[in-house]
């Protein structure tokens, strides 16, 4: 028996949209309201149906048993201080940050007493935005990323979980630190750096943009697809996850050098050994049903 | 009228049986000769009906009028110093290695004045290699590049574009060296960048590899596909491609490095714009045929 009866969306693009698709996927009953900053987005909400769409957050947070705050990490300041006077008793407070410790110190001030705020980050997304970007299954098999503390309340907990599995996907709960420092290496960073080398091709005088764009397909076309997210929320993910991200920039760099060096000198076996070892976590990847293994992501659609 | 009645190919992964393939999928009345240096590959080459498999390099040779080299960069000296005493007078003899000054500084210097050595390589591929991992489409729409020189022959060359034409490839013409500089760009680099990142993942101590694995899905998993390349071919790309890729290598960090700044000093405009421009290359490459603008690559089969 699902605990929510009205469910909140604050901030209309590609992760609230898949919400209100995946709870209609799932027949759920539960009234969707929803808000979004800007005109255009509340109207193309309507127009897709994802639900009852309101001008303000304080008008669509009325009455909801879960709110869930999806927008910019830097958004999240403002939306709280302005839904607090108009949260529900007993409402559960969540978010979709891609970052964790300065969404509880952004968001946890402005919450009363009378509410449970459970930070959280669904681990899925596309290189695509806004409220058409949507869709039902975008949280199948994936992880969705909880970070009580130990005010948590067990039962609120236990409701969103039940909420999330009922989404299509798989829960693991860590702190918030420790999810910083996760999320740096298995997503922050990696944007950095994909942002980097698209911006390092584009600004190459010798090489034309044309050759670029035509001789893509030998690896610089995986970069462009994640160097083409939102850049609103990648601002906001580095500003809020300084040093997790420094960290391991600097052991990036560390590695980079070090191979670097033995181009330099020549040495083939350490780059062999390198490149033998990182095979492995592919296959693992693979093996836990987070990627396929068809060959260049399924590019090639006619096999011989 | 193709004027290849024999093609050889020397060493048999993935480009190697995806020409077999192609070669019969556009009914060309040609003979496939073939060998690998690896009885194992021989034998799986044989089972897949490949072409006529001879144990050594000179007896495949025999007869062709067109011979592709198909090995690893550092492998090529080797190979042209077997095949030598063995070319068809007139014969055409080509490569597909990752990089092109190197090819030629191995293998020119053992060609017989009576053939045509015109160097090559086809800007397509996936992570997966070996003589099953070929299929008939892998060059549809994909950029073959050539890197003849002054002393081509132009009846010579126009026969090989014919025959790359029939393949499916799009035929594009560059010296060597700037070659060099274009793929340590759109492919050497990011390789090495994606390599360094897995390996950073899988050396931290205080994110599990399980947690890599797991959350991976928000953009890590897109390095691992090509950090999961054939690490004999990568090690011999950077070892024969170190002035390009240090070049780039060098402005790659510049760049990061001001990033890097940018967030420590919390320029959220510097990283806002960035961002934003990095986009536009994206829109090209679709716009290009060069990939699809599917969300995730199209992982997601299910669309509600």
């Amino acid at each position: 028996m699902m605990a929510y009866k009205q469910v909140a969306l604050i901030g209309l693009g590609l992760i609230a949209s898949s919400v209100s698709h995946a709870i209609r996927r799932a027949g759920l009953p539960i009234r969707v309201s929803g808000h979004a900053r800007t005109q255009k987005s509340r109207e193309e909400a309507r127009r897709l149906g994802l639900g009852d769409i309101f001008d303000t957050a304080a008008e669509a947070v009325a009455g909801a048993d879960l709110v869930i705050l999806c927008v910019p990490v830097g958004a999240m300041e403002g939306v709280a201080k302005e839904i607090a006077a108009h949260l529900k008793p007993g409402a559960t407070i969540t978010d979709v940050g891609s970052v964790k410790k300065a969404v509880v110190g952004a968001v946890a001030p402005y919450m009363p007493g009378h509410v449970h705020f459970i930070p959280g980050h669904p681990i899925a997304g596309t290189e695509h935005s806004g409220p058409a970007s949507g869709f039902a299954s975008l949280f199948d098999n994936r992880w969705w990323l909880l970070t009580p503390d130990r005010q948590t309340d067990p039962a609120a907990l236990s409701n969103l979980e039940e909420f999330l599995l009922a989404l299509g996907a798989k829960v693991d709960k860590m702190e918030a630190e420790h999810h910083d420092l996760v999320l740096a290496v298995t997503s922050h960073v990696p944007h950095l750096i994909a942002y980097t080398m698209v911006g390092v091709a584009d600004d190459l005088s010798r090489v034309t943009e044309t050759e670029v764009v035509n001789y893509s397909a030998a690896g610089f076309r995986d970069f462009t697809r994640i160097a083409a997210s939102d850049p609103t929320m990648w601002r906001d993910v580095f500003l809020n996850n300084k040093t997790a991200t420094l960290e391991i920039l600097g052991r990036f760099t560390e590695e980079l050098f070090a191979l670097q060096r033995a181009i330099r000198t020549g040495d083939g076996d350490q780059l062999f050994d390198y490149f033998t070892h990182t095979r492995a976590i592919r296959r693992g990847i693979i093996e836990a049903g987070q990627d396929t293994a068809q060959p260049d992501f399924g590019r090639i659609v006619t096999r011989n």
